[in-house]
């Protein structure tokens, strides 16, 4: 039996928590509306409120006109996941091309910049919301062959910054959330890896499979952070696996630097 | 009606949520036994378990010999907050003494440096534990008047990284917590403040009084990093006031920088 | 008499520091042709070699060109600072056009990548250069409008980084200077604020005027930086007035954290 | 024929530079006046001023005295370069006993505190003074077996950054500098390693022997930050061999992070 809710990722496992903890959660995925459709009905079916949207943030408007019809439609937006990814693998600089280095930050810093564009007057207005971001080691540091990676969420991490110091004392919570280390999930890391090495990579990472880290248990601090009192508010926060080294720990010194 | 409780700090609100969520508190203050027993005695009547120590960290084996105190007459220590501050108030160099430089660092760091010598091992058997440790903005950067507080907080800091290192893969979780603001803790700010200077602080700062952080909702979020699934431990977190400024944002650049 | 050289910034103090020191220098300026000519011809007064080319390096093919033109023209580039600015004035959320986010972007990172792609692996073949990019405070951390400034400036914090892990080894070194403060540069900080306020700022800042960054003065630690012996290479430097505060000290913070 | 000179690492390197560039060089030893004395006429025989004085930091008023009798026998301390170290070797934390942790800590902080106390208000005085930290990557980040050596570091770091915010508008420039990764000296690297894998070391990493920092190149960028323009100053510059990894590239994440 897989360890993961519906062989889900990190986001339709933080829809799951958040639903089944009250909410009606707005799944939103950019293709597979059959992938989109099961995860909604399986939170339907626990008795909690789903809805699933195709979701393209690089495409004009999308974005703006999501954010206006669940806010008509369904309700006031009061806590947001910005989930995009935008690592597409390994390349080296002659390898990485313009397109690609432009589409990286389209969907790690643009797409969050559109967000805040149309949510957070809402937000200000309603003198609360909460904005989780999640991010990724490269928003901390540049490496080897993460030229469009890294400058993309390093963009992503400063727009969070910029967007707290102007939002905070108006009641909107934003967290940039670095998950340091490699997610349990089969549509992402899964579909990188191939399903060879991926099963592999889950059979030989920790003891009991937990060296990977598991998406309901991040689904787990997400809700904590929306949660959090507006007095002890966080605004940045690392997770990582416990058997896993943390970003800041280079195993390329050997000299005891 | 003070908002926090027994007019007590991050300590005592923590001692109060762990013991209410089923822990036995062991609760530790250097001076004043009879606010101690006071603290003790609430948490006794709300059903929970707690037990006082009068403990200087500073004297040679107090803290070791508290742990094995602990351990053999209360039970196993699967959860240690240390706390204890080191800010001596706000000094240029010629004002700071070198028996108060010392002393911060025998606080801030070496402190923890002989609880992790004692505890780390017996939990390492155990493969599980946890030590939360409280630290300050001064932990990330130094600044005016803060000589001796910031080089012992940094200490602080990096032997928290140090230990995850070592004792993450073994099953101990050690997190840092920057507290990046005034907590409404009387027996410390009040003090440092003078209680009218505190009290008009109190009331000028933020909405309904929460510009200051309340120390019972720093028990919260401490307690939900203690019960983090070991696949997404949080090793460094941020906690600040929504009205308040990071530490990373300078009001003395105008230019824009 | 001014106290920098032709009211000229860092591009045009840097051009004449290296052209003094034997390089040929090619000065780029997006317009004015007449300004750019005025500082050719006073490099060349001093007997040194200097061209000068507008460039717009957000026009398709500019930079890409303006290399090819200049590497089969006048000789390989050995040493390229990459100046761009991308500061559009302090601005809320709401006043930050999407135009203007996506044109920082393309000034601060974009620009950069294209630079990279066309030079990189022409010095990668030549085993030696040096690129070093003058950046802002904005690259460490967001701020109060600075949504587009600062989410610009990090992506191009963390393309370098990227660069160096690629292409340190094969030889190029890649400088990230952050410049922590307001440069005494008629063109561009005497535009922005306007004549009378950058007198009153150049005669009130420090003492003898330098509270503002002497642009001649980066020159000099620009030219070091680029002679620095490859075992012994700076990537990342910051640079800010004796008089000023680093951006890690908020003054924001009045308790002593 | 040895590449660095005389055998000596970047304290009689950068004493070599110094008195060469006019400066009367102070060395100090903590041991081996024969080795001292060796230096301090190397540098003579080149019609250079320098005078050797074995100086134990560790030892009560040793610090003070020695300031004072430089101050009052050979002249104004212009320049301070603080070299000592505080590594003691890779050790998990069993390993690391009390004694050595304050050892490290009474060399990397306790010392430069000391140092500020007496040294600050001489130049403060006179308006001008130059305070070089040589540092280590262990200050930017804990790692393994680093228990002592990191916390230590960071503690010298973060008063560096508080000397900076108070003495930096009184005319003393203080620079902390991360030498990040393993340095070409004999009497420390080849002592930690042994001869024979030092010079193994020395044969394998990088090309023509400068996979290894040499001391003579940090000695020309010490001489040139303490040469800076006041309103030009850096307070933090890394420095690291062109085949070497920055600290914050972690090789431990393979998933690209």
């Amino acid at each position: 039996m897989p360890r993961n809710w519906a062989g889900g990722g990190i986001g339709a496992n933080v829809a799951k928590k958040f639903a089944n903890e009250g909410y009606h959660a707005c799944l939103c995925r950019r293709t597979d509306e059959a992938g989109l459709d099961q995860w909604v009905n399986k939170i339907r079916e626990t008795g909690s409120e789903a809805t699933g949207f195709l979701l393209n943030v690089v495409d004009d408007n999308s974005i703006e006109d999501l954010i206006d019809c669940i806010e008509s439609d369904i309700g006031s937006i009061e806590v947001l996941i910005y989930n995009v990814g935008a690592q597409s693998g390994l390349k080296l600089l002659e390898q990485t091309s313009f397109k690609e280095f432009e589409l990286a930050w389209r969907m790690a810093s643009y797409g969050l910049f559109r967000i805040a564009k149309s949510l957070c007057p809402l937000m200000s207005l309603r003198k609360s919301g909460c904005i989780i971001v999640t991010s990724a080691t490269a928003a901390m540091r540049g490496n080897m062959n993460q030229h469009s990676h890294a400058s993309a969420m390093a963009a992503r991490r400063m727009l969070c910054q910029s967007l707290n110091a102007e939002f905070g004392p108006l009641g909107i919570h934003i967290v940039h959330a670095v998950i340091d280390g490699a997610v349990d999930a089969p549509d992402t890391l899964g579909k990188m890896l191939g399903d060879d090495m991926y099963q592999q990579l889950r059979q030989t990472k920790g003891m009991e499979n937990d060296g990977l880290i598991l998406p309901e248990k991040i689904a787990d601090t997400y809700f904590h952070l929306a949660n959090q009192h507006r007095s002890t508010w966080t605004h940045e926060i690392d997770i990582r696996s416990f058997s896993d080294t943390a970003w800041w720990n280079s195993d390329g010194k050997p000299i005891g630097n």
